[in-house]
């Protein structure tokens, strides 16, 4: 049963891939080909897999929903091309940011267009409430993205505003991802609500993995340094969890690495902090977070009733907690 | 009635003043502050004055729509946001753009934000097609912007090229706010093809009055210095128009102005190459052009009958022009 599903798994990401590789295409050629450029560098395309799986779930054909699965995707390609410029970003995936290439004029302007090229098409194509569902979701993005930005190095922020803003950064596009499955294959409300509150806490588990990633994956894995979202300031989740209970050392420690300039090149505070992080307890207390997050969400999935889609995206979410057998120190 | 019609435009500039300074707000503060900060600045909210005259022009209340008229000017102060990361522009419209005030990421962020939030606002509270009309044009203001950067400095551009440029980049928003005021006022499908032909001439002649004032506005009036645009290698009407049928010499020049670094500290060579442009017929022929737009603006409008609002249109229109009596050399 888990060979069938992991097969099926593969067959949705496989058609996503066709569809990026044949299928797409905006009206301008130079934003096509950053586009693609972007798309070919990587991605696990989890968002646009949640929206297949929950057209599967509710009965429909994944294959008539390409191009609304693939939204999702270009939607976080989107907020990845002006996320390379707002940080400056050297690589994106291994291969050079977009803004590197094409420069921060032609970065802006690619990822506006991509945003009113989705929803104009969204517009053309689909049904309310899903064009509402998909703007709202990008307003949150860009909403949280900015939260994020005025809490970096704010080490008052706390579990709740932590996740208020992942909620909104990171969160919101896995929710929108399955409900928008849901509702276009003509679920049930109740469905589309359950498919919602998977993608919501999927997408919680997501980022505090990711967190996690940041300080215990070699940076072969990672692509970037060990501590990096430290560097940019970002208050992630293991050091709020390790300050929620860790000596008051710890505390000065933060306090005295978030005070430094921005951008130090030398990397060895930042994995002094991150062993300091290790040892009081922050990623071990991530992962039972992340495993929290994982139950919750499959708990949500019980209204879908016991069709295969919904064992697969269980197995997506298991996926996220393994990610602490694989890594545990 | 001229008077009468001077003292409703008022009015409805007003109303749109007052939707602004009361009741606009998005949910995140910082970013409703950098909009209204920008909105304060200036500007003559020509696209909701469109939109309002539209509605009127078809038997409704501007005042029931004036949140449409003003999306209509966040399209555009969106767009305004992200030029100026674009441009790494220093003022706007007088004061601090911005990236100077909020920084480069916020403003990405903050252009990402209205444009969703709009988008969010009118899938909630507008009937399709205005959804989509909206996206479209977005689409078409940021293609349009990315075909400029890509023709700068590139003289063989000619006119057809500037008009199909332009028609995406200024025009089309022009065109949108005009018909979807006519739209949502329940205008037969002919009177809202004409006020979109109607905005797409106005936003044509607007743009080229634009290029126009680039040359022979003086400095303090214009807020930048004269033959900016030059300096930004962008390739004006005047220059296209001059170049047509100029001396040879003046494409030599402008060669060689283009092949210089981009950005160069002085302004010296821009105003020679702008007093070229003049001397050849450039600025003369362009107000011949922007006089033909005009007339083919107000030509559309005999769809609407004989109604007050299609007088206030005209007389907007008519203003374009007469910039050409009132900065006549």
């Amino acid at each position: 049963m888990i060979r069938t599903n992991d097969a099926a798994d593969r067959d949705l990401t496989a058609l996503v891939e066709e569809f990026f590789g044949t299928t797409f295409a905006t009206d301008n050629p130079l934003i096509t080909e950053a586009v693609r450029r972007m798309l070919a560098a990587g991605g696990k395309r989890l968002r646009p897999r949640l929206t297949l799986l929950a057209v599967e779930a509710n009965g429909a054909d994944p294959r008539a929903h390409l191009a609304l699965a693939a939204y999702m995707e270009l939607i976080h390609v989107g907020t990845l091309i002006h996320d390379d410029v707002v940080d400056g970003a050297q690589t994106r995936r291994g291969v050079n940011a977009t803004a590197v290439d094409y420069g921060n004029r032609v970065s802006v302007l690619a990822g506006d267009y991509l945003f009113a090229w989705i929803f104009k098409n969204v517009t053309a194509n689909y049904q309310p409430p899903i064009p509402h569902i998909l703007s709202a979701t990008l307003a949150d993005i860009t909403d949280g993205e900015v939260l994020q930005l005025r809490a970096r190095g704010n080490l008052r922020l706390g579990i709740d505003g932590y996740v208020e803003i992942v909620d909104k950064k990171t969160a919101s596009l896995f929710a929108a991802s399955a409900e928008c499955g849901a509702i276009t294959a003509g679920a049930a409300p109740i469905k589309s609500a359950a498919l919602r509150e998977f993608g919501r806490n999927f997408g919680i588990a997501f980022q505090m993995l990711d967190d996690l990633l940041d300080l215990t994956a070699d940076e072969n894995t990672l692509g970037k340094p060990v501590g990096n979202d430290l560097r940019e300031r970002k208050v992630t989740i293991p050091l709020i969890l390790a300050l929620e209970s860790g000596p008051a050392e710890l505390h000065r420690e933060a306090e005295r690495f978030f005070s430094r300039d921005e951008g130090a090149a030398d990397p060895e505070p930042a994995r002094r902090l991150a062993a300091e992080i290790v040892r009081a307890g922050g990623t071990n207390k991530t992962r039972d977070a992340i495993a929290a997050y994982v139950e919750r969400a499959k708990s949500a999935l019980s209204a879908l009733g016991s069709v295969p889609a919904r064992a697969e995206l269980g197995a997506l979410a298991d996926a996220l907690a393994r990610d602490r057998a694989l890594r545990a120190r």
